[in-house]
């Protein structure tokens, strides 16, 4: 089956890149595509691993953006809980059934304070994260507007160089504004290190996270030791889960890009010494892309800039070692192709550098099953930055 | 006025970030804003620039992705059509009211091929790129399907390294097959050179100018020595616009960045020695940006990978000498701010590297005069990638 350009009403158009039951070979380009299997197993391992180290999983919406993601992370995944960093995103999986929903970032407009103090009321946990005491004064005064209540949790630097306080005193100030508002609850410490999260070897992130975990932990004592109980620690990310799990500190897991894997993380290596892509983790998400001109030893291919980030460099062809993606342009990829095999038409998979921004690009996921489309789901939160 | 939350209804939810008549510091971010009196500014020079040249402007809509820009390009602002690189983007175009629409692209899915030829059924003049004499045929069967016209244009790789022929004869081959299909109109050449557009001198423009008009040139005359006459050659960038004009060959402009500028075209040197955006082309195009945490020396704000591209460097601050957008990840950005003049809230505006694929990543654009918000307008063909 191919997807028919219809006989007439071209006021609707054709906005998706694929239906239920077409073949991979038919599916329009670019587009993202997902290995259903793939992404089955992955979501599995991620969550036995928190069960098995007695650790709650709250998944990252930030990186898939997808309501329908977010469930089969907790009907299959072990998630008790999703993450997300925008307001705009959080109304998205509420509205979506999500019912437990912590924005791990600061909130300080107004207007978006407000929106976030009224999601309770459909039903759903929100939790938010507060690095500035006078912050919780406005997150107060919001859900006492609303009638609502909120969770929050401080955030801690730990070694990122980005939002969060960085010693025990700023922890226990925010800490007992939030205690002394009755409709505020007091959750814990939020504690990430994005920036160890990519470095390549097992030590590197190993040595990156005795610093971070030592932070935490001197803001975590230093709260208990002036009565203030601190009931979660919560974090981590793909490149380190390992790390959080063993720390004794974090009761809680936030990966994302384990569900899809990137070519940056695909790369970095773990405790014994094996690239993550080739120790359990698969590439479940691609871009998928077509060859659209050739000359001899080069195919142009219709995925560039507009559908990738370029954040973390080139995708790889996936299961391809005699093709090399070499630059990219707004619309387009120069491929190399030595041995001259690409033919107008063909179809290849793009492992993309960077998951989270690529996939904020799609409006559509095109999920495939034994070679056939499965599902179509909606990036529902492509685009939500507010 | 502020964006209120409103009372109730929270399955709209807000999706917008502004409406008119709010003032600038109101505006939720990060979002995109124009300032609306620079970008008219812009469309009319080039305009005029076009008309005293005596060449007809076709300005690249794959740009701004705005029905609402490509009109006022019309009205105000000289242009004859406009330029696309996708047959999606050309729907959004065509249903949006303008009527001549040129795809400055091949298109090589048999489902793309279809709904281009359904195209000129809403009474538009559609044209496409074509570099492979087996494509002449697909577009032929379309548009005898649909009972069409398509114009169609050779491309020249002229120096880009992407699509394209390159010589005479390979040109000659393609133009005889147009010319032979009674529905296809033979229309002349594209030739753009894209990867001289960012060069940083105006001498280094100049040299791979001259190579590409060297090659285009030869293959005009090829086709004209074996009488084929070559109605138009077309291409041009914001980079290189005075070249085309003086070369004698191009009838037609298809500068796009024009509109906006942007960090990366602002910098590069005109014939003069000035930078593009002190030599009368001005920044219309912004990204707003709020301060959300803070410490000393240093300020994070709310936009980061997901509301800008990564591929020509980071953003500038916008009138702000005193400080420095130094680092990003998905949801932030860090700023330098020695002075510590940055408060919670400040808005700042950043001028992104490369509006193309930064303007991709948003739906909406603000457009502010005098400090308030007067327009809010869709990015029409955000996402048509296929």
């Amino acid at each position: 089956m191919m997807l028919d350009a219809g006989s007439g009403d071209l006021e609707i158009g054709f906005d998706v890149p694929a239906l239920p039951g077409m073949s991979e070979a038919d599916v329009l380009t670019p587009c993202l595509i997902l290995d259903l299997d793939a992404l089955e197993r992955n979501l599995r391992r991620m969550g036995e691993f928190a069960r098995a180290h007695g650790l709650r999983l709250r998944p990252h919406g930030k990186m898939h953006k997808s309501v329908d993601i977010a469930r089969l992370q907790t009907t299959i995944g072990g998630a008790t809980g999703l993450c997300c960093q925008k307001v705009s995103e959080a109304e998205v999986f509420v509205r979506g059934g999500i019912t437990d929903v912590l924005v791990t970032n600061e909130v300080r407009d107004p207007v978006m304070i407000d929106r976030l103090a009224q999601l309770p009321r459909r039903g759903a946990k929100i939790s938010v994260c507060v690095d500035d005491p006078a912050n919780v004064g406005e997150l107060a005064a919001a859900v006492e507007r609303h009638d609502t209540t909120l969770g929050c949790l401080v955030e801690i630097d730990c070694g990122a160089g980005r939002c969060g306080v960085m010693d025990g005193p700023a922890a226990l100030e925010i800490a007992r504004a939030i205690l002394a508002v009755p409709r505020l609850r007091f959750e814990g410490l939020q504690s990430y290190q994005g920036a160890l999260q990519h470095l390549p070897t097992w030590s590197e992130r190993q040595a990156a996270f005795a610093q971070a975990l030592e932070i935490t932990r001197a803001v975590a004592d230093h709260l208990e030791a002036n009565g203030v109980a601190v009931p979660l620690v919560t974090g981590g990310g793909t490149g380190s889960y390992p790390l959080e799990a063993a720390s004794g500190l974090y009761g809680e897991l936030q990966c994302g890009s384990y569900a899809f894997l990137d070519a940056d993380y695909g790369r970095i290596l773990d405790a014994e010494g094996r690239r993550l892509d080739c120790a359990g983790w698969e590439n479940a998400m691609f871009l998928l892309t077509s060859v659209m001109s050739r000359r001899p030893g080069r195919a142009i291919c219709d995925a560039g800039l507009k559908v990738q980030s370029a954040d973390s460099g080139l995708p790889q062809v996936y299961g391809r070692a005699d093709l090399r993606y070499v630059k990219w342009t707004d619309e387009h990829g120069v491929i190399e192709d030595p041995q001259d095999r690409l033919r107008i038409g063909d179809r290849l998979r793009l492992v993309p550098g960077h998951c989270d921004p690529t996939c904020n690009m799609h409006d559509w996921y095109v999920g495939l099953r034994g070679g056939r489309v499965e599902v179509l789901w909606p990036v529902s939160a492509r685009g939500k930055s507010l």
